[in-house]
């Protein structure tokens, strides 16, 4: 089975869907990297009883190390530390040198902002957040509260638990220290290499995959294989340890075969195969976006660096945009309508004049739940990507919420994109 | 304690973090609007053992309900509805019915696409996904896989499972049958009423607020009350029954008049406010983004019906798209360089003339992780929003990653929308 591990998020924003959980993911992530496979990912809100709950189950599970994350903020339901203190068999006790380094931290913070509080009241909570389980190690703050290691009191056994605080970039800051603890690097000792192997596929059927799968499984021992559906891509996920390398390579070379209609990676995702063509052919991009409204150019600038070959875009929502910015021509837009495919291709070459780029993208369409007609349902979207190779475009019908069909828009653009520049599966 | 429920999610990719679970959020808000409070979600992947655990855990926990998402598909590490039916005592039966209605779906979905696959491989997925729980209610696929309400078999008590798809649009789909079949009516006969009151502050140190509310404790009871600080805004958010109304009113005076600078709304979001504003005064807004890079109108634009007010917007990364697009005077880049306040303030003016639009918003700055000068390090951002009734601007060096920047962004732009339109406290 190899090193376990389990993480409890906490947090009664994450538990009831107001606030997405960004820790358990990135922890996970981190985790494999360290060779440690992730069993569960518990969220609980600010209960004791639940947050007790779920340490217990992850200890019977016979995980090696837990990851706790949030709760040790300065109120009332903050209380991970001393939930993990009295689990580990560790009551809680003040580190006074602690306290100090917390209250200057506290009061930097509210001197810079400058804001007051009742200093009483601060100090209460400062020392809160200076309650130590007996025998942890401190991980200094790197916001205002201070994370823990702690591992099981005396001979009871059970896995260390490493406590972190909930805001993402403080977690992530931590990480490193949490990782050096003696506790936790004992508990890692027999992590061994977990490789990860990824196909995409798009366009394929789930139960035709599941078929070749089946057929295949002879030569797939010592794989763990696992397939998911989204947006239309199909990624197909291996996890294996070292000695069933050519097991997952006899599989790569299988679906290489049975799927070269479909196959577009054997790793790289969707928007880093786009963003290293643009880079490696030298091209600069723009787009025009109607219904997308900004998606596709936010999404393209996210990789650091992208100034080099994005330019910019030009959100055309009104009609007289599509005209004044983007320079669709007025007839186009009266003979056609704003959503059709004559629109859109004005739209890519509209981005690519007015921008000097060397590819331009245009995207049109009716994201609903309003707008539609019998003739241009809502979902109806038109595509076009125009570069120095050729056009490529697509119409297509979408299904879905209003934010379904903007983010397929967004993925079917790029998979336009990726087809013009780097050929394979069409989009 | 009221009615209880426990959430699963499955799905070794939303484990391993490869794709966020939108299902667990989803479904705890669907389950509060019940009556129902959610004690925990588990996300595990597709190992039996794992999700037996996670299963039992929940049992032990003593809710009424779990509902699962996922592993309902043909592949072979789609076991959920095995599982299930384990735990609950009910073995897998084929639904002879139910396999020739999955079939038909199947068939239209592969001939709609013009796919080929095996045909006996495809029926082993079909048959598959049509074994049930022996005494199960199916529910109909809205996708391919149908869904299951599993009660536990004859005395052996514990909580009714639902059982539904991965795909969101299929389990949002499935969702009102699943409340409508007997065994969950039954389960959650006893939900009663479960308010929610959410309170936001911009400004506000954690650390001050606990002292706070450690000073009213007295007057709070009856309220589950818990804060979460995100990008600066502190939400306060407080859940009781109906009979502890008069102790959430008392709360919330308590915290106007103690955070009159600081609290910006008692219930609708950043968005919902910017959005109503502007629509409620008959303004239309157009942006002109460079380090965000469209990431604002998108924002503005999630809203259905936004385009009765969001123009558009010009995403210039490049200097001359600055200069030819928004209009950014030549001799200003010149002077005082593409990040600075004097250019967030043109692309504000230049974004406002080029859509014709009441409102301009104009954002400059560097995301990183390149970039930084001594002068200009990264995280300095420029934001300027122009309207009918004034400027009002900010210049700011935001910590963080280049994603963190961007985001936090263009929180502070909405934040100076609202200052616009609405007063109350600055941005």
């Amino acid at each position: 089975m190899g090193t376990r591990a389990g993480i409890v998020v906490t947090g009664t924003e994450v538990l009831t869907g107001r606030v997405a959980d960004r820790n358990g993911p990135w922890l996970a992530e981190r985790l494999r990297q360290a060779g440690v496979d992730v069993a569960a990912v518990v969220v609980v809100g600010d209960r004791p009883e639940d947050m007790r709950g779920a340490l217990e189950y992850l200890a019977g599970s016979g995980v090696d190390l837990v990851v706790t994350s949030g709760g040790l903020g300065p109120t009332a339901d903050d209380l991970t530390a001393a939930v993990v203190g009295e689990v580990q068999g560790r009551p809680l006790d003040l580190d006074p040198e602690l306290e100090q380094r917390v209250a200057a931290v506290v009061e930097e913070l509210m001197s810079r902002r400058g804001w007051r509080a009742d200093p009483e009241a601060t100090a209460a909570g400062v020392r809160k957040q200076a309650m130590v389980p007996a025998g942890a190690t401190v991980l200094e703050p790197v916001g205002t509260a201070p994370g823990l290691v702690v591992p099981p009191a005396g001979a009871r056994g059970g896995p260390v638990v490493v406590v972190l605080p909930g805001p993402p970039s403080e977690l992530q800051g931590m990480w490193p220290a949490a990782l050096a603890a003696g506790p936790v690097r004992e508990a890692l000792a027999g992590a061994a290499e977990l490789r990860q192997g990824t196909v995409r596929l798009w366009g394929t059927l789930e139960a035709q995959l599941a078929a070749t799968l089946r057929e295949h499984q002879a030569g797939l021992g010592g794989l763990e294989v696992t397939t998911c559906l989204r947006e239309g891509e199909l990624e197909i996920v291996t996890r294996f340890a070292p000695q069933a390398q050519p097991a997952h390579d006899h599989l790569v070379a299988v679906l290489a075969e049975e799927y070269a209609a479909t196959l577009f990676s054997t790793g790289p995702t969707l928007d880093e195969l786009v963003a290293d063509a643009l880079r490696d052919q030298g091209l600069t991009i723009a787009t025009a976006e109607s219904c997308t409204g900004g998606l596709l150019v936010a999404r393209l600038i996210e990789r650091a660096g992208s100034s080099a070959w994005v330019l910019g875009g030009i959100t055309s929502y009104a009609n007289s945009a599509k005209e004044q910015l983007v320079g669709v021509p007025e007839e186009v837009l009266a003979e056609f309508g704003a959503v059709s495919p004559q629109v859109a291709l004005a739209l890519a070459e509209g981005a690519r004049a007015r921008f000097g780029a060397d590819v331009g993208v245009g995207i049109t369409g009716i994201a609903g739940p309003g707008g539609g007609t019998p003739d241009k349902p809502v979902g109806t979207v038109h595509l076009c990507v125009v570069g120095p190779s050729g056009t490529e475009a697509r119409s297509v019908r979408l299904r879905g919420s209003r934010t379904a069909v903007r983010e397929r828009s967004v993925v079917l653009a790029l998979h336009l994109l990726r087809h013009l520049l780097l050929g394979g599966p069409p989009a």
